[in-house]
């Protein structure tokens, strides 16, 4: 290979556009698979604010699901949500060459293996986003703040292709924490996510301080919290109970906020319950754990969804 | 006393209505308090639509909460929703003579022990009713089907107060039943209601067969459902493991049914959120019980509240 990488973004919404314009700033040719904002981005670019300065890009090439490639990237970046309905394996595999690496910036828990199964011979690289950003309009990206990534080989170790990316994202400027237990991440940030974004769509769509502010709030998000960290624990991912609390505290010192699961059900958009809160309880299940609090949460949201005509 | 006895409906919606028609039908003297109705009610009578045949009638008196009685009633009969806005002692305080029986139909849980505390030297006649029944418009009520009554001395037995009661309940065409543990009885009535209500206004309004066909859903009903009975059993009811079965298989068999707790949210209407759960959940706290999936659904109707303003 000479100079810097082939980059194809999958999904380019808000994370996709987002990473996209770093790995751009940082030399990669970058490419993109879109579906919804096709024709604005073949038109316009991907535009974003941030605070980082100016960011907005014209992709290299812009594909349409279903096209076929010119030829097989040397990253392919999915940033697609996890949903039951999209079929991830399907919408990688038409780019997949001998040598692309696949890299997964998306949320959740037990999200790798079906690609890790599908395509066994191309190193997996999974991300944990730490990034306010959203989409405001069709090719329209607002970065609000922050942008790590936390990235490591699946389902351990880092290699030499998460050291070239990372390189690649710093130089585009971003930080980035290298980490040999990226499973073991997931699970930290699930301890947040798993309790908070469920529980903020059931009570249709309050923010952080609501939750805690109700009477038995704070002590149902522990209650769960627990529950998440005894799962990790039979999976090989301890953690020190101590986390409970400064997750907590660091909740109650942020202004209240709506988190992203919120905001994708108030808006109308399909939300991440598998990924986020049904795989933790598979998972307990499989462990014979009892989680009585997140399976009340989890299942409540199958009715809602049942009785929406969404499943 | 000299012929039928006076009554006075305190609440005249579609039970106190109900009630009161058949009242009325056995004789009784009955007259109403009402809030929001009591105009329409003044010039047009209650109006019924029944199975059983003719029950509309017009009121001895209709009074407006506030006003001054005439005189005390034999009974007074509460109907009012048992919610936390109302103040139920100080709406039925200047009716009560000393000789007037104080009745309860209403739903719920401990609902009866702050008016028993109130009213020490009346009767207190505790009843459960088994009807279905609405009120459609201003003093209009559509009676469908049912109207069984469970009636006890409250906390337990059966008087002569009770005795006379049923006996014109009887004359007026409904069945009673007469049980010297009208406490167990609503226990055994929460066994179904405490989760299915609150459930259904979870899953924003889910029928009794979205409930229970939902995966995971039967499941989560009968850990509710062995929620209640332990702590039923530690208050001194205990119930056969095999009425969950019965509860679960008799839901089953009826048509897909939305409970009264979900049509009052549906339409905007206060639920009777702590009588149906978060005094089960108090009592179970008091016994040192633990209630995760009752307190998770108990918390997250909070949390909707505290988002909609009404706490």
């Amino acid at each position: 290979m000479t100079g810097k990488p082939d980059v194809l973004i999958v999904g380019a919404g808000a994370i996709g556009g987002f990473y996209g314009a770093i790995l751009k700033k940082a030399g990669c040719t970058v490419s993109t698979v879109l579906r919804s904002d096709y024709e604005v981005v073949r038109e316009q670019g991907i535009r974003i604010t941030s605070p980082l300065g100016e960011l907005s890009f014209q992709p290299d090439h812009v594909y349409r699901e279903g096209d076929l490639p010119d030829e097989a990237p040397d990253f392919l970046v999915l940033c697609v949500k996890v949903l039951p309905g999209v079929d991830r394996v399907s919408l990688v595999a038409p780019w997949m060459g001998e040598k692309t690496r696949l890299v997964l910036i998306e949320n959740g828990l037990d999200i790798e293996r079906e690609l890790a199964d599908a395509f066994p011979d191309n190193p997996l690289i999974s991300c944990l986003a730490f990034v306010a950003a959203s989409r405001t309009d069709a090719g329209v990206i607002e970065h609000k703040a922050y942008g790590k990534l936390v990235m490591g080989r699946y389902p351990d170790g880092i290699d030499e292709n998460c050291q070239q990316l990372s390189q690649l994202f710093t130089e585009g400027g971003i930080n980035i924490d290298l980490t040999e237990q990226v499973v073991g991440e997931r699970w930290r940030k699930c301890l947040w996510n798993t309790p908070f974004n469920p529980l903020s769509v059931i009570a249709n769509g309050a923010d952080t301080r609501t939750i805690l502010e109700t009477e038995g709030g704070e002590e149902l998000i522990r209650a769960m919290m627990r529950e998440v960290m005894s799962v990790a624990a039979a999976e090989g991912y301890p953690m020190d109970e101590s986390l409970i609390d400064q997750n907590i505290k660091g909740t109650w010192k942020m202004p209240a906020y709506k988190n992203s699961m919120a905001l994708d059900y108030l808006n109308d958009r399909p939300i991440e319950r598998e990924a986020v809160l049904g795989n933790v309880v598979s998972i307990a299940r499989r462990h014979g754990i009892s989680v009585p609090h997140l399976n009340t949460v989890l299942v409540t949201l199958k009715m809602r969804a049942a009785l929406e005509g969404r499943e």
